[in-house]
C-alpha cells in the first residue's frame, strides 16, 4: 500500500503506558500520523535507546500541523500532530516517567483523541488507531473517566456504537459491553441485539468485504435457558431478536449456548463470519482464548472508522520493551484493509 | 495399564444419544465395565454394523451380574451390569430409536448411574464415567428432571459437589455452575469460592499429582470490577475468598479479569495448574475454546472419582458415526490416571 493510499490517526494513549512504545514501531511508510506529543515521544525515544531498547532516532520524530502535511513527510520519519498540553514538568525529571500516574498525560491521551476525531470527521484522515489510555489519568486531569467509545459515540454524534473483538478466525460483537455482571439481564434488550448484529452485520460486509455474512447469536444464559430451566431470557428477548433479524434479511441463528459456538467456530465445525454475545466476558474470553495477542478492538456503528488494541496501558512494563505489539499492528493492517476496501 | 490396574464403571447415558456409540467403541481391555443393558447395546450394535459403521460383533457384549465377574472378562469383551428395566418395547421396532425421546432409557439412564454410585461406594470399582444423559427423559420415566451431579451429591452424601472441566493445558473450577445468569451475582459468595478453590487444590494435587498446585481465581465483573466502576463484588466477595485460601496456605491470586487469565495461561505466559471462574459460561468458553473435544469434566468434592464427557446427548447425530468419541475417551483417560494415582 502506497502512503497515498490512506491515512490513519494513530492516537499516543497514556505516554506512561505502553503507547509510546506501540507508536515508536511505526513510521510514515506505514500510513500512519500520530495525535500526541513530539516532545513527549522524543523523550521516550531517548530514554529507551539511553537503555539499549529499540526506538527510533528522535530526529525522524517530526512536528507536523496538519495530517495533510504528514502525506508529505518521508517515508521513515513519524510525523506527529502535537496537542495543546504542556508536559514539561512531567519531563523534567532525569528518567521518562514510565509506569507513573501523570495527570497532565490524561490530557494528553483525551486531547489527541478529540483531534483525531475532528480529523476523521473532516476526512483529513481516513481511520482512527488507538493505543491504550487510563481512565483514572482522565480524572486526574479534571475530565470525565470514560472509555474511547464513550467519546467517540459523543462527539461524532452516533447512536449506539458497537464494540466488536476481532481476530482472523473469530469475530465477536457484543450487544452489552462494560456492566457489572449483576446489571446484564435487566440491559439487555432484543432491540439491543438487533442494533448490535445489524451494525455487525454492516461492518462484516463493507469493512471486511464479507459478501453474505453469517450471524450466531449467543444466549444469554448457561446452555442457552436449556428450555427455560436456567432462565427465561433466552425465549423472550434473544429469540424474538434472532427472528427479527432473519426478517430482515440477515443470515442470523440462534440462541446458542456460548460454551459450544465460539469452540465449533474456531475449530471450523461452523462457519459464523461473526458472533454476537450477550455480555463482556462471555465473549472477550473465548476470542482472546482463540487469539492471543492477534486480535482487536473495532468500534462499529461509528460515522468514522475505528480501531484499538484489545489490551490496557501495562504500566507494569511499560519502557521495559517487553510490550507485545502484535495486538496494536493487528489493529493498525485492520484499519488500513478497511480504508483500502471503502476506497 | 494391566485390567487388575482398576475399573472404571461406565454408565451408558440417553441410549436414544450418542452414549452407546461412545461406549461401544471400549473393551475389557480399556478397564472398563458398563453400567446400562445388554439388549439395548446389542441392539445398537446390529442396528449401526446393519449400516455399516462401526461398532462390535454383538456376541462380544457379555452380561455380568457384579463388577468382579467383569474384571474376568476377556479383553476383547465388553462387560455389561444390567439395570432392571423393562426395554422390550422401545426395541421391538425395526430400527433402533436413535434421537427420539423413549421414556424408558430416562429409568435405564438414571438407575444406571444409581447402581454405579453405589458400586463405588462399596468399592466394586475405582471410578466412574458417564456419557451424556437426557434430563427431559428423567421427567418422562417420573424421575426429577436434574444433572448427573446433582444425584451423585445427593447418593453419596457429598456437602458440596464441584464441577471442573479439564484439557491437558487449563483446567477450570466452576464457583456456581447452572444457574441463570441474572442469578449468579447473589449467589455468588466468599464461602463457595473458598469451597470451590479448595476442593481444585485438592484435586490438582492428589488427581493430577501437581504438588504445590497455583490456582488463579477471576473476577466476576468485566476487568474484575475495575476498582469498582463496573461492580462491587470483586473487592466484597472475591478479594476476600482469594485472601483467606492464602491464609490458608493455598497459593491463589485473584481476581483476574477473566478475558486475559484464561489467554495469559493458554499461551504459557502465566503458569496456573487450575482457574476458579465465578460461572458458566465465563469459565467454559475459554475452556472449550482452548480445548475443542480434548477436554473433560470431573466432579471434585466427592467421596468416589468420577469424569464425564463435556457435551450432550446430541441426538441430531445419534446413530450416524458422526460422533466425535474424543471428549468421552479424554475423560476415561483422566479417570484411569486418577486411578492408578490413588493406588
Amino acid at each position: 500500500m502506497s502512503p497515498v493510499d490512506g491515512l490513519v490517526g494513530v492516537t499516543i494513549g497514556d505516554a506512561a503506558g505502553v503507547g509510546p512504545e506501540l507508536v515508536l514501531g511505526c513510521t510514515r511508510a506505514d500510513g500512519v500520523v500520530v495525535y500526541g506529543r513530539v516532545d513527549l515521544l522524543r523523550a521516550a525515544a531517548v530514554d529507551l535507546r539511553r537503555r539499549g531498547l529499540a526506538a527510533p532516532d528522535p530526529d525522524r520524530i517530526i512536528a507536523v500541523e496538519t495530517a495533510a502535511e504528514a502525506r508529505a513527510a518521508a517515508p521513515s520519519q513519524l510525523p506527529v500532530i502535537d496537542v495543546d498540553v504542556d508536559v514539561h514538568d512531567a519531563l523534567a525529571a532525569d528518567a521518562y516517567p514510565w509506569g507513573q500516574a501523570v495527570a497532565c498525560f490524561g490530557a494528553v491521551q483525551h486531547a489527541a483523541l478529540v483531534q483525531a476525531i475532528d480529523d476523521a470527521m473532516a476526512g483529513a484522515i481516513d481511520a482512527i488507531c488507538t493505543a491504550p489510555w487510563h481512565k483514572h489519568r482522565l480524572a486526574d486531569a479534571g475530565l470525565p473517566p470514560t472509555g474511547h467509545t464513550e467519546v467517540l459515540e459523543a462527539r461524532t454524534g452516533a447512536d449506539r456504537a458497537v464494540m466488536v473483538l476481532a481476530g482472523d478466525v473469530l469475530r465477536v460483537g457484543l450487544a452489552t459491553a462494560h456492566l457489572p455482571l449483576r446489571e446484564v439481564a435487566d440491559r439487555l434488550t432484543t432491540a439491543g441485539i438487533v442494533e448490535t448484529a445489524t451494525a455487525m452485520h454492516a461492518g462484516l460486509r463493507d469493512l471486511w468485504g464479507i459478501e453474505a455474512p453469517r450471524l450466531a447469536i449467543c444466549g444469554l444464559n448457561p446452555h442457552a435457558g436449556e428450555g427455560g430451566v436456567l432462565g427465561h431470557e433466552d425465549a423472550s428477548i434473544v429469540a424474538p431478536a434472532v427472528e427479527a433479524l432473519v426478517a430482515s434479511g440477515i443470515d442470523a441463528s440462534g440462541p446458542w449456548p456460548a460454551d459450544t459456538i465460539f469452540p465449533r467456530v474456531v475449530a471450523g465445525r461452523a462457519r459464523y463470519d461473526g458472533v454476537i454475545a450477550m455480555y463482556h466476558d462471555q465473549g472477550l474470553g473465548p476470542l482472546k482464548t482463540a487469539h492471543f495477542g492477534e486480535a482487536a478492538n473495532i468500534t462499529l456503528g461509528l460515522p468514522i472508522v475505528r480501531t484499538s488494541v484489545d489490551h490496557g496501558t501495562a504500566y507494569d512494563i511499560a519502557g521495559t520493551g517487553a510490550v507485545d505489539r502484535s495486538s496494536f499492528v493487528y489493529a493498525l493492517q485492520l484499519a488500513r484493509s478497511f480504508v483500502a476496501r471503502q476506497r
